[in-house]
């Protein structure tokens, strides 16, 4: 098809029909705004008129190339555009057609007619007559593919398997299932089936069909996250709680009884420690496990109704049940141990004893059956104690490797710590597709336009959505490398290594991870509008079913000043309620006198190089860190000497102390990324991983401007330069979004939604 | 009953029989435990045996004197307990016994198992050895009815009135509803309900019913979050929306025609103006009406499918819709208008044309039939048009009272913003509903001990959790209060008055609450740990349900955009995008020779009595908004002088300008709150609102420590004072939280949850 241009009338209409077609469909209002000027315009030739009404036929759609040539038509004349006019595109339109045609009169009323009717503004056009209206979505600057096999590491062949799974089997398919019955069901299939593929006992020692890869554990959880919060959290219950119970908790004769049946997913069991009424004081849990030395039995009870188990997924469906409870074996209580109690028979009918109450719907995860158990004098084998640390002999008589009932206490616990990684693991992979949905939406949708054609802006080009978006981007890639750092470590530690800084680091990250995947799934719901509510575009549902990452394995709060002693105790001293003393002695030795300051060259110090140094970023995160610990000291030191108790101190610190992890937990990101960077050989990728790892150093401290100002460490006009350059890095990220979103490997599948259609 | 405690073993004893009884509910373990040293202690009598097994007899509980005398005798001796000890209580229990029998030996070894194998911990016992231990539920320092007064205003009888309705008709009773169809239905009951009882019209001419009271509407639909999110929002598009826009656009005769039947609830409908590919572009929406003068119609017509109309409440129920559509008259747009589209028949079945598509779950909301709906071809008749604002008189020829289509169409939207303070009190009271749940949970659960007896710290205790709850108490209030003034004087405005200035205000406070109210909720959400993550808590419907309010009715960025180019202008130029030469003109004339000064002696006065003033305070937040209004308008200036355009100018600023308009609704609630100060005359409850006035104000500064750093209005020392103040002062409003909750006046029905059981 050919539009003959020559004529002077038609070229100034051109850049209205140009517009009008990039519109992407021309609607009656248009056509019939720009047919009635033209009806009216009574210096158009009638051969004029008729080939302007051809180029405006809704059925003869002007072919690629047309509108190409029109463009430049439009664009290549040298002019530019005067915003300032009261109808700048009439004018423009009007000089256009007199570059080629310059004793041209033109209808400039029929123009403005157009303009006005339209609604014209400059925002929708400015693009076809301005240099920095070239499209904005340039090659990004590296290889997603690249990219992607640096964050997979040496699990990249796991990671396709497990894909591959969830994408040949239609189990896996995400779809919004809204029963409570039906959702379960399947999950439950869900999870045999990842059983039966050899995914459940990855962490198992390989007898029992695993490899004792607890890494690898955690990318099947991650990826399990795109597939449904319940599929991930429920293969959790199964393999990570419950197996990872007999496994580390049990000793040889518990592998051969249940290791092999729960790790295809033949034996369904469930963890059972939270009690309604001492939630997160898992010492204290009230429920007896009481030897009787006749029967070699243990008698399991739940003393009262608040006593219950609370919160336990797989409650609705388990066979078995690894229950903690407190061991007395002759009148002496040894501390809370674990033990297998059968819940259901082979028909799946509860047994006696066993009373089960159904905790119904939550926000989310509705898919994983929790309930809440009481035990009424049930009896079991004492085979059925998880003996690793604690055992009972014929005579009755207690036995344990660890001697001290708190340290046995907490090297239990501690066998768990790979499930807290995981749980952040996981708020890491929900934020990682919330932002690609957001991501993807932002590069398609135009806020003020539509569609095939350019015509105005991309939600991404927006300053205030690019910074709704790339910040969060950037520390999500921190924390995907901070927890792959600790995996590796807690994975290789050997059984008896000191781990308890690792046990602090998993805290931390588990509590940061976890809000920042709340507040990421919040950002990205408000940032997709409308469409981010509706629940068969994801973001709902994986919004719901991350929130409780922040409370279960361990409330965030508390796990935070957990992780919070260690630091303070650099690690010295347990994390128990009773070691107060200790790390307060520690403090006062340590810390009494050591000063801690900062290189005042820094303080005022605004050039971009500096402010995109690493060792910069390392200095003030571990400043913060530091500062916070010494603060802290001196506050404990005067709250001592004026005799208030140490339970009282840690109180009043309670606050200060949350943010001393927090600090850690930054501080640990931003190493990983910067070990990350060391490693890296590809240049394209070694150079992102530096933007990203700014962006995220940049964007944390500004976060705490303030605390940094407060302290004098830089002054206000620092604070400021910090800020600008946060703005300028973002914008030159723009380019790269969907390349560092395509990164993450998430299957194409559950990308494939309404929203991005 | 009787326990004697002459003996020194029996005395020594008595601090763990205490503790354990104190503990609420005697344990297996616990009792076998004692009992187990009781048998083996050689320096006990038999008597002293007995009767000491007597005291721990599960089916003899001491009455509340016994054990009251029990502590008397325990904390009367004037002796302290020492934390330093490895054991500290044995050693406690000895002396305490020595202090009566000063040459008892007691049995040591048998106190120190017991202390041991119980775990006791300093913290679950300290209260009974403190001063500090009293009850810290202490009684509020005010009247919670005088309270409520104050918050209801004028408005007291009405509210009473609609609170009588949602308690004596189950309809309202909240209920879990997760079924689509079953949800819907209720939704429609209860609004259909309200129009009988008369609640629907309020805010419409006395002639249908109402009493023009804006106001009074705004109280009902706070009220109606708490029997729901859906139900307020499905009353809001019935009554607020539909009815609105046919008692404001359109003239009598269609008040005459629809208001009777429809604020009744006997005539469902819709307000559709958003469409898909156009979000937050009403402006440039394409649906088209076209005027066909013989016919005497009006073609309603939706040009391609993404035009559609979407998220449209009320679009699986409604018979009519009130269409926003380009009025196409004789080829010449003039702009959107309102035209009443009829969907369905009276049997409820779909008409001619119109094509309607369930946009199915969303997050929340789900009580509200949102749809799509295409119109194709859709012929009504030119009654149909509301014009108020542009009608078509029997020639065919359009008439508008205001001439510029740009000012029209604000003036249409306008007379919209009921909505947007409406959407804000919602949130608002959603806000009040989750602080209600989340501080009666926190004063009455133990986080690491239970029930009866004082035993462990209430969770409120904790300085972290008065710091999650307080200050967003006190921004409530805040919100409250300037949500209520801006209604009052909205309601007020005569028609002819330049609303600009509301305009402005209600869309920054509906977005400042919107997000409010998610913070609030997802704090509150984390605050009430497990529990609430379980729907039948509430917090988890609440939240989703809220979530969509930082969207609708105007998505916040965008209107905060607006807001703040109100701000800027002094209000002084309308919020079109063709105003932006406007804006800057008037910016440069105004502002760029003024100089934005802070008082210097403030800067390091970190005195109480300032850090308390409503000068300073008020000082503070006007030179925020001052200052960074200024600071716009010479980067603005900068900009121009390189020969930015507008639009490019306004992208770069974006940020800044979200900025300038949360200033400016945070300074509109604390003037708010000094006004209510004021006028309040009762003292005790003027105290409070200073309590409450203070907190909000000093932790907005917080908030912005580091802007106030970085200009230098404060110094390091004094934002270290501010934050040092904000802790003391939330722990000095522990007393006051439920009373501070109880004042909301949130209907006792919606509180009864199982974990407030």
């Amino acid at each position: 098809m050919n539009h003959p241009t020559s004529s002077a009338s038609k070229l100034s209409y051109l850049p209205f029909i140009y517009i009008v077609w990039a519109d992407g469909l021309l609607t009656d209002s248009e056509l019939e705004i720009v047919r009635y000027t033209l009806r009216n315009d009574s210096t158009l030739r009638e051969q004029e008129r008729t080939e302007l009404f051809k180029m405006l036929d809704p059925q003869r759609k002007p072919d690629s190339k047309t509108f190409k040539n029109w463009k430049e038509s439009i664009q290549n004349n040298k002019l530019t555009i005067d915003f300032e006019k009261e109808y700048p595109l009439s004018d423009y339109a009007i000089r256009h057609a007199r570059k080629q045609f310059p004793d041209f009169k033109g209808n400039e009323e029929g123009l403005q007619h157009i303009e006005h009717n339209l609604g014209l503004q400059p925002g929708q056009y400015r693009h076809f007559f301005q240099d920095s209206g070239g499209e904005v979505v340039e090659k990004p600057s590296f290889d997603s593919h690249k990219m992607r096999r640096i964050l997979d590491g040496s699990y990249d062949s796991l990671i396709r398997r497990i894909q591959k799974v969830l994408k040949e089997n239609e189990l896996y398919q995400w779809e919004l299932v809204k029963d409570l019955p039906a959702i379960r069901l399947k999950t439950n299939r869900q999870v045999v089936n990842l059983g039966e593929k050899g995914f459940g006992p990855l962490a198992f020692p390989g007898k029992y069909g695993g490899t004792g890869d607890l890494q690898a554990y955690g990318h099947i959880f991650e990826n399990l996250i795109y597939a449904g919060g319940s599929t991930a959290v429920k293969f959790g219950v199964q393999y990570g709680l419950f197996g990872g119970s007999i496994a580390n908790l049990g000793s040889q004769k518990h592998h051969d009884a249940w290791l092999r049946d729960l790790g295809r997913g033949q034996l369904l069991g469930c963890f059972a420690m939270t009690e309604e009424d001492h939630g997160s004081n898992v010492r204290n849990v009230k429920t007896t496990a009481t030897y009787k030395r006749e029967q070699k039995s243990l008698v399991v009870h739940t003393p009262a109704p608040k006593d219950c188990k609370i919160y336990i997924g797989g409650a609705g469906s388990a066979r078995l049940a690894t229950v903690f409870a407190q061991l007395i074996v002759k009148g002496t209580n040894h501390g809370v141990h674990a033990v297998v109690v059968p819940l259901r028979d082979e028909a799946g009918e509860l047994l006696p004893g066993i009373r089960i109450e159904d905790n119904g719907y939550k926000a989310g995860l509705n898919g994983v059956d929790n309930g809440r158990i009481w035990f009424d004098q049930v009896e079991v084998p004492v085979f059925n104690l998880l003996d690793r640390f604690g055992s009972i002999d014929k005579e009755g008589k207690y036995h344990s490797p660890i001697k001290k009932d708190s340290k046995r206490f907490f090297t239990m616990l501690g066998t768990l710590v790979g499930g807290r990684i995981c749980v952040g693991k996981g708020a890491v992979g929900g934020s990682k597709l919330g932002l690609a949905i957001a991501i993807r939406y932002a590069y398609s949708r135009r806020q003020f336009g539509k569609d095939i054609h350019r015509q105005e802006n991309l939600l991404i080009e927006y300053p205030t959505h690019q910074m709704r978006l790339f910040p969060r981007l950037a520390k999500t890639y921190a924390l995907h490398f901070a927890l792959e750092n600790l995996m590796e470590r807690y994975a290789n530690a050997d059984p008896d290594d000191d781990v308890r800084e690792l046990e602090a680091e998993a805290a931390a990250l588990k509590s940061v991870a976890s809000w920042h995947g709340n507040d990421t799934l919040q950002e990205c719901r408000e940032a997709c509008g409308g469409k981010g509510y509706m629940s068969r575009n994801r973001i709902p549902e994986l919004k719901a079913d991350l929130d409780i990452f922040a409370t279960f394995e361990g409330d965030n709060y508390v796990i935070l000043q957990l992780a919070a002693k260690g630091v303070l105790s650099s690690f010295q001293t347990d994390f128990s309620a009773d070691s107060f003393f200790g790390v307060i002695k520690f403090l006062r030795r340590k810390w009494a006198d050591t000063l801690v300051t900062y290189n005042p060259i820094y303080t005022n110090n605004v050039d971009v190089s500096h402010l995109y140094s690493r060792e910069f970023h390392r200095e003030a995160f571990s400043y913060r860190r530091r500062r916070l610990t010494f603060s802290l000291a001196q506050r404990m030191n005067r709250m001592f000497k004026k005799r208030v108790t140490p339970y009282e101190a840690f109180l009043k610190v309670q606050t200060h102390m949350i943010q001393i992890a927090q600090a850690y937990a930054e501080e640990r990101c931003l190493l990983a990324m910067h070990q990350v960077i060391e490693k890296t050989k590809e240049e394209d990728e070694k150079f992102m991983l530096k933007k990203l790892s700014a962006l995220y150093a940049l964007s944390t401290i500004y976060d705490h401007h303030g605390w940094y100002l407060e302290q004098g460490y830089i002054s206000g006009t620092k604070s400021k330069a910090i800020r600008q350059l946060i703005h300028r890095h973002v914008q030159q990220m723009v380019p790269d979004g969907p390349a560092l979103v395509e990164a993450f490997g998430i299957p194409e599948q559950y990308l494939e939604l309404p929203l991005l259609g």
